[in-house]
């Protein structure tokens, strides 16, 4: 049962607690874990890429099945439905075009005193992307990793994801990494995939960037490897925060809070609003919904230990208590929802008015569904174009720029105690005289 | 002595050794000691920070002398020379000039298609910026960090920095915060600060983003603290590569090298050039000008362990090593610098023409002097205003556009096994039939 509570009780604590949900206590104990599979992958390569597929995934691989073949991917095309197919080009059409706006460019400035300064901008080498399997096997997945990384350039982008039963991959994942232009693909998922792409082995490339959501394991191997390459973020179980006013229809809303909770048992849904008569209605939908949901146990697990209702006394008081969440979703079901935007401070996507459930930006509005959990949207974003970009300053002076500032580098640098950086500009300079 | 080799000896190999120069054998044993204290910080709060700045900093401080007061603010300015306050002056405003070029906008798209898309750029609620003390407590720094923060709109920016002899801070630290806009100053550094900037104590408040580079402990609590809150980077020590043909002047190029190599023991200094006379003479240069260095014995270390001069074939050969080695600064101290630039791929900031030394960067010319090291220019860039800013994608669709796309999302949401998805859509189409 979704519980109800009101402003009078402890709301922030709550709120805490369920923003908190990811703080496992086993985490130690599962780092020693995966340190071992990150030093044996380093030093083994795909010795122990195979060994570890096998003992966690229980699929017994060679090294040359490890690549997914150029007529797996061909017959991925012949298992998927043409529906599904014109649904994965529609998101792939949308999620380019908001991908390719604003698009960070490189720019020079030629100022009028000799001095060039500039940012430019360019693509990571090589990228790898990482795709779950399982019950979590998702094609929007792939398409939310791939497009941004196309958009942005990068030569090579390769894809791993984890072997199911048989050694086979989802079709629909395959289908979608090809219509984002991802060919290269390897059968391989956890920390040892994720090491495979920090340091390489004779099949898969070493990469510079490593995206893509994952279990404890893969979250763990990403936040280790982190300096060795770079990461889009540490992912969390996924979250929605909804507010509603008393014109939100309470089976739609139940309808939200559920597609959040039936992504997995530690999914947050959170309700906030101003109407006690639709905080009982939700509450009632929710149990209606659940009674035939094909995931009924998970989903209700997450509803039970991480879904919370609050009747709150104002939409500003709603507000703040979201800042405090600062959630991944948040949709804000009230009837005039760009007033109310200027005071929200932390949510990484905001899904405006009745008609836009979370669903459509999870699939194909064209934002990235990658975004910040568990209160990192307080100071991250959602992956995007820039996770793939990097940029270098440019800075140029003349002879006659360089004699205009160098008594206060001199200054500086003296002040600083490091006398070859103004030595460094004083010889210049002395020669010009 | 500074190494000469030439393009047939395995440089590869050699800059691959200097690029990795900061892989510490004993980084597990000193991430057991930052784990320790960031669980008494969170734990103990102000009590555990005072306890380690006695055990590593050798300060015994009260907790109400955490906070620098106001007249240690004001005093600072009478300890500074005019020269020096000046100096500190003309660096913010190019520096500031600079961070406020191509600042991300938030925008808005209404598509005639009834969609609204959009991002909206916010800032952070709190930084903290860590500046470290003792050899390295560098004005520049505080201004690196500060002045982003300051023009991202941080509405509140604290720093901490470690209390030197008799408590005292730096006075041109002080000076340089203040003149950032930073009026906030903690006296505390190491693990600790890392740990009270993201967590909290009585004192110092927890805050969102941490920057600003330290020592190896800093570094190691900066990447523990990662997911908690957001960093910069995990800075390591500093490199320079310079690129030079047979106009460069050797003297110029070796206090190029040296203004590195001063740094830290640890810091790296590399020259590829294609004039094996040049080679030579920068080699005499460096001794010659080490001879009555005031840090001459690090400075040595540096250039002895981490410094090198190759002799290569061509400037492409150059370039192309200088992409291997991704350095942090790169210096073009060639003829026609802007032909080489189509071929340089990775570095955090590049310095074009003779008269143009990595010192003029560090202080004054405007771009973040805080770059990614030892290779992390291959994914990752220099710090910026965009450090301190996060975005919330925008969606909202009306019921018409809904309806456009709900079967696409239907075919979608059950390819991935997830019915409440579609069912959050097909209800509110339902509702309009």
């Amino acid at each position: 049962m979704l519980r109800i509570i009101t402003q009078q009780a402890d709301v922030s604590a709550e709120l805490q607690r369920i923003c908190d949900r990811t703080h496992d206590e086993q985490v130690l104990h599962k780092e020693a874990t995966v340190r071992e599979v990150l030093q044996a992958v380093k030093r083994q390569g795909d010795k122990a890429v195979l060994h570890y597929t096998a003992e966690f995934d229980h699929q017994t691989l060679k090294p040359e099945e490890l690549r997914v073949s150029g007529s797996e991917l061909d017959a991925a095309y012949q298992q998927v439905s043409k529906e599904l197919l014109q649904a994965i080009r529609l998101a792939c059409r949308q999620i380019e075009a908001f991908h390719r706006q604003r698009v960070p460019k490189s720019w020079i400035h030629f100022g009028d005193d000799e001095v060039v300064l500039g940012k430019r901008y360019t693509p990571v080498d090589r990228a790898g992307l990482y795709v779950p399997g399982g019950r979590a096997a998702y094609p929007s997945t792939v398409l939310m990793n791939g497009i941004p990384a196309k958009v942005a350039g990068v030569p090579r982008v390769v894809m791993v994801t984890p072997p199911g039963v048989g050694k086979a991959i989802n079709p629909a994942v395959l289908v979608a990494a090809q219509e984002a232009g991802v060919q290269e693909i390897y059968r391989v998922g956890g920390a040892q995939a994720v090491a495979a792409l920090a340091y390489g082995t004779e099949t898969i490339p070493k990469v510079n960037v490593i995206t893509g959501p994952g279990n404890i394991y893969v979250t763990l191997a990403k936040k280790l490897v982190y300096g060795t390459v770079g990461i889009d973020s540490l992912a969390g179980p996924s979250e929605v925060l909804i507010i509603a006013d008393e014109h939100a229809n309470p089976v739609n809303v139940a309808a939200d809070l559920l597609a959040q909770a039936e992504h997995d048992p530690m999914a947050a849904a959170i309700l906030l609003t101003t109407d006690a008569a639709l905080a009982k209605n939700v509450q009632v939908a929710v149990e209606r919904q659940l009674v035939d949901h094909p995931r009924r146990i998970d989903t209700e697990k997450a509803i039970a230990h991480y879904g919370l209702i609050v009747v709150v006394e104002s939409l500003e008081a709603a507000a703040e208590l979201s800042n405090e969440f600062a959630p991944e979703h948040l949709e804000l079901e009230i009837k005039d929802p760009w007033s109310l935007i200027p005071q929200i401070r932390h949510a990484g996507a905001i899904f405006l008015g009745y008609s836009t459930p979370e669903a459509v930006g999870d699939y194909l509005a064209g934002p990235n569904h990658t975004l910040p959990t568990s209160g990192a949207a307080r100071y991250a974003s959602a992956l995007g174009v820039e996770t793939f970009l990097k940029h270098s300053s440019i800075i140029q002076y003349s002879q006659t720029a360089l004699q205009k500032v160098a008594g206060a580098i001199n200054v500086l640098a003296t002040a600083e105690g490091l006398p070859s950086h103004a030595d460094s500009v004083r010889r210049r300079i002395q020669q010009e005289e």
